[in-house]
């Protein structure tokens, strides 16, 4: 649906149609989720061609500001504030559902083709055993011949499972194999679980800034989103218990170790009060914890799951992301009753993760090569992080240094805007996210994302360079 | 949520409650999708202790007439109709929506560990070339060592898709690449069509009788499903177009060739009319297509999706069934509009289908051995449908002989009921689907879909054998 304005799609008249719509928006003659009026009737009121409001109004999708439905026109996605945007939450029209999700900006950037690619959060393809994997995926489907003809279940391969709980058990997770459920990606298991326990017009909590794809999650699901500060030391507990108090959202998402994007780490004591706060407000917590594994000196405080002793906490862990990320093995943790409501939504979803993937993940997880593999790929990644860090200190900008995961989250001098330094960053080949993209008010524009993950060392030197090379320019536009 | 009504639960105050709740339903005290008293206010109206009101509910629930809400209670989910069930619609509430999908009545079935298994329509693995699949996989993975490490692209991978929709050129379905997604099997192509198209409150057209997963994901999505039925010689068409004036459905969710459950083939003649009135009233129609190349003699007619020139046809194509089943390789075609508000949709549900899979299917499906291995399978499926009606033909029951796919649609004498039949045949250790399940409106009590490929022939007879001494332990059940 979603289509660039063209370069030489606004003129004067363009710039009316552009004017009536922003103030229209500021001043509220359309509500957040209302349909505004057709082209053909825009166009009567202004006395411009058709095809100029329609350019009008795919610059406004293209802002995020407007949405269209598919063939039932065009909606107020997000009113212009007045003022700053508050921390007061984020409401999405119900309309947001259905054929009118655009495409993310995040997979827009991504598919970018650079030469420095910092916008992915994913690990170089070079840094995993390949060799090794391919070598194992031959023996495992000598010896299970039926492996491609045969479906999964819907909660996914028995052993693996059972494997996966006593591993988890094995690190002070009580779980059983009947509490986990294979899912294809993190991603699904977000998507599962969001569906399973939220309706239109229901209240959320989410981390600003946080992973973006849940954002786009919460909005095609027309959920009031209410946005919850992440910081180095955490969360503000007040403004959580005060939002769960008077909102009383139904779930919680969150990613509290090493988090995705700011590379910020939850504390234990912060943990245990998460816990007691959604057992008494009965709030869902779901826990996306994709990055555990990948500390760079100590391993990080237990998940909130480990201390959920009354079945508040839905679990996400993705373990191929650094073994084999193309077989998209993850885990969806959760107690019976959760787990039950999320299970027929798996089976209308896709009828089971596809096994052959499965059985791979499962061989080479506890094979005795993994643990070796993850020691090596600690230091690897953390060298790059290292490398990263080294080539951005002559910018003079600012980031918290994390202690593990893949991305450094950059606050930018005063003037400069994280949307500006990207276009001209693309010039010069270099991608990174934006922080409106990871904010669910879509504000941080003083913010980026940068993911050392990608390139190595040497890459990342130049590739840093170009973005401090891009600031320059986008300072002499702005002058 | 979900729980087995206990065999002893329901003594003469249980039955109280019983009647209580069903006289509300049948008379109309709680609508379809309100909901009813909490178990406390029951308990108290009744008299009653909670524990006593809680069994009630839960066996009403197991009937389907109520459902319950995580956490928040129990909701009507079928009134009780007075009459017979009428062809006028079903509307289901808005409340279906969101953790309270309850676990398929068909998922149920498939769960038992039965001897003879008759209620899948899957291909039995063992007529499948299982060694020169794991032969050909190993060599795959041989020749693409990063394979393993790599994601997919949200849509799938290029050559896979350029390859398949040549191969479909090749049948005279106009296609690109660009026009063609990767799905986890055919089950998340309806889903993501579903969720790209129909928002809560809207009207979708469906067969009656037709794939069960595709009546569970309506309800879930709070979506009005009204039946259109399906016969011997195709659809009714003037009250496929009375619906469509007078309704204004979103969809028709339809399956026309060797259709799921009954096998019945819809005309030449009435593909392109309906393709005149899905572009005379703006319908889009979802044509899933699984089981084409399973034909005993003749092929069936083209697609719809063949006759489409403007666009109204989302095309499910499944090929893994008869080849790979476990990769759950499908493919989701539609025009540029329709594809971009689905694609999303893909992103947010999993990022896109593992890649190794689609290489996988990629190397089988276009080895010289496909179309040899194909026309081998047709001649084995038709023998064991041929066995099956041989074993059913002492019964006296009839069904339509099917040209293709994987079902008998049977029709059982009157007095049988389905669903006794079935509670009789578990006991034998046979299994089928009775027509209930199948049926938006929960009616074709007469009904059962026998699936005669998971079977040998000679198991296919003992099997069709039990069914049948089944149904006289039903009748003296009955008498």
């Amino acid at each position: 649906m979603r289509q660039a304005a063209t370069a030489d799609g606004v003129g004067s008249k363009g710039r009316r149609v552009e004017e009536a719509l922003r103030s229209g928006l500021r001043h509220g003659r359309w509500a957040k989720g209302e349909k505004i009026p057709s082209v053909r009737a825009m166009a009567e009121e202004l006395g411009v061609h058709r095809l100029t409001v329609l350019k009008g109004y795919r610059l406004l999708e293209e802002e995020g500001l407007l949405e269209s439905s598919y063939r039932s026109g065009y909606y107020v996605r997000m009113e212009i504030p007045s003022g700053e945007a508050s921390g007061s939450g984020v409401r999405w029209s119900y309309g947001a559902e259905a054929g009118c999700v655009a495409e993310s900006r995040l997979a827009e950037i991504h598919g970018r083709a650079v030469r420095y690619r910092m916008s992915e959060a994913l690990l170089d393809p070079t840094l995993l055993p390949n060799r090794f994997l391919a070598k194992h995926a031959q023996e495992v489907i000598a010896n299970h011949p039926l492996l491609l003809s045969t479906y999964s279940t819907v909660m996914g391969d028995e052993e693996l499972r059972e494997a996966m709980a006593g591993y988890m058990r094995d690190r002070r997770l009580e779980l059983s194999a009947e509490e986990l459920m294979v899912t294809t990606g993190a991603q699904q298991g977000i998507d599962l679980a969001f569906r399973a326990l939220l309706q239109p017009g229901d209240k959320a909590l989410i981390e600003r800034p946080t992973y973006s794809p849940a954002i786009d999650l919460l909005r095609q699901r027309g959920v009031c989103a209410l946005p919850v500060d992440i910081r180095p030391d955490g969360y503000d507990l007040e403004q959580v218990e005060n939002l769960l108090a008077t909102e009383r959202p139904k779930l919680f998402y969150l990613n509290p170790t090493f988090h995705n994007p700011t590379g910020y780490t939850v504390p234990v004591r912060q943990r245990k009060a998460l816990l007691e706060l959604a057992e008494r407000y009965r709030c869902i917590l779901v826990e996306d914890d994709a990055y555990s594994d990948l500390y760079f000196r100590e391993p990080p405080p237990p998940p909130l799951f480990a201390y959920d002793t009354e079945g508040w906490v839905i679990y996400l862990r993705s373990y191929s992301k650094y073994i084999a990320p193309g077989l998209r093995i993850a885990f969806l943790a959760a107690r019976p009753p959760l787990l039950s409501a999320i299970r027929p939504l798996k089976a209308l979803s896709d009828g089971g993760t596809p096994l052959l993937g499965q059985k791979l993940f499962q061989s080479f997880f506890f094979s005795s090569r993994m643990q070796e593999h993850l020691a090596k790929l600690r230091v690897a990644v953390s060298m790059r992080k290292e490398a990263m860090e080294r080539a951005l200190s002559p910018s003079g900008w600012s980031w918290e240094s994390p202690a593990g995961g893949l991305n450094l989250w950059v606050r930018l001098p005063q003037g400069l805007r994280a949307s500006q330094l990207l276009e001209h960053s693309l010039e010069l080949s270099a991608a990174f996210v934006p922080g409106p993209i990871c904010d669910p008010l879509e504000a941080m524009h003083d913010r980026i994302r940068l993911s050392y993950s990608m390139l190595d060392e040497r890459r990342l030197g130049e590739g840093v360079a170009k973005v401090i090379e891009a600031a320059e320019g986008a300072a002499a536009g702005n002058g």
